[in-house]
């Protein structure tokens, strides 16, 4: 495996991380966008399940690993400039903290904020209480 | 029209901007990722027409002002961080600068990065030579 080759690919920022966008691989639905490192990516590719870094707790945090909630990796895409990863998933159950299938549950509509996703999941039965 | 509690309600970074998905608003395609600052989220959510901000330029960019492709606003969301906007948009032509239907042509496959979309619109066409 030339994983290397491939990190070597990616244009890290100046913090040494890269924005994913996670994609529902068959419906298109955009679920959710978080950050990798180099260890983030690796570790993704090597075990085909997604792999994030946590800005908030500077820990690899692979999805799922708290909440059940896992993405299984389909195919790892990569940008124009190299400095944005998409990443084609298959997602268990619902991809937002919230309880919410995907993270962008709030729309501009009619010049006001609104929220267009119900809670599917309780979060307490994702994280306890 | 409140676009003012709108940016007001967007998180963004240290340098004050947003990364920003524009996502093709009835095939789902995800055709690329670029950066917002207020005055970009207010010019596209006031024009309908997307409006980034260029990093490298430090400049707003109307998206296709140089080369037509413009992005056509459908519907603006925000994520549960609200660090994260997802925008659904009509896409003319292209949205890659390489003349190819979206940024995210090159997949990992095999172990290796493999360009999977071909360019459909000469840059020169759209920049000139």
């Amino acid at each position: 495996m030339a994983n290397r080759d491939i990190i070597h690919a990616i244009a890290f920022n100046a913090d040494g991380l890269v924005p994913a966008i996670a994609q529902q691989h068959d419906s298109g639905e955009v679920l959710m966008v978080a950050w990798m490192n180099a260890d983030a990516v690796e570790k993704t590719l090597n075990t085909g399940q997604i792999c994030y870094w946590s800005r908030s707790r500077q820990a690899l945090w692979r999805k799922g690993e708290s909440s059940g909630q896992t993405q299984r990796l389909i195919e790892m895409r990569l940008d124009c400039d190299a400095d944005t990863l998409l990443l084609l998933v298959d997602q268990t159950g619902v991809a937002c903290h919230t309880g919410r299938h995907n993270c962008f549950f709030r729309a501009v509509r009619g010049g006001e904020l609104v929220t267009i996703a119900k809670v599917e999941t309780d979060p307490k039965e994702l994280y306890g209480e």
